[in-house]
């Protein structure tokens, strides 16, 4: 059974707003991403989405609520259909649950959309 | 749309062993468990279960493979149907990823086991 460890994970990769795949459980899957700048805003139409920051802050914009600051040590799930726009100006280590189909911009195509999710391991062996 | 602290979190209550609910999305649940001592051996039928240790050593001992030893900020998926048993000898906070029905001890009636998992905002309440 291999553990994973936050920070070799996230000093094994570089890209921005590309999440890595870090575990799949019950269908979900545990995801990895440098945040750094604004995201594209987006919605997720069935999916409930968890955001925790391992390090650094990030500011989740909210359409029709207050914006949520995150620090390292906080969550938040951000429930499906509700418009978000990841934003962190000084970058930060983000670490996401949400099921393993979902994807990065959700109903937005957008630059930083991600088709294929990459494991960790693949990034860590080249 | 309210965001958890981990450090408040984990300060709202003492009880070892017992879940609080932090937080629900898809059907699955992010529960916060002080560890203290020896758990029981137990597994979950169907559920895989995830353990993120948040502060402190938790070893995660297992019947056919080596233990696994969590440090902070480290995580491992246990899959449904493994046989487990959770030690932190010096105390661990634990981040739990499970479908929301999960029960603490499994397959397994314990002392520990809990019928109903509290959520945080009540601890906080009290």
């Amino acid at each position: 059974m291999e553990k994973v460890n936050l920070g070799d994970a996230f000093a094994s990769f570089d890209e921005q707003w590309a999440p890595r795949l870090a575990g799949e459980l019950n269908g979900q899957a545990v995801k990895l991403a440098n945040a750094d700048g604004e995201f594209v805003w987006h919605h997720h139409e069935d999916a409930d989405e968890l955001f925790l920051v391992v390090s650094g802050e990030l500011r989740i914009e909210l359409r029709e609520e207050p914006d949520v600051v995150l620090q390292e040590g906080e969550l938040v799930v951000v429930p499906a259909g509700v418009e978000h726009r990841p934003i962190a100006p000084d970058g930060a280590e983000i670490l996401l649950f949400e099921p393993a189909e979902t994807r990065n911009t959700g109903n937005v195509d957008a630059e930083q959309t991600q088709t294929d999710i990459e494991r960790l391991d693949e990034t860590e062996d080249s």
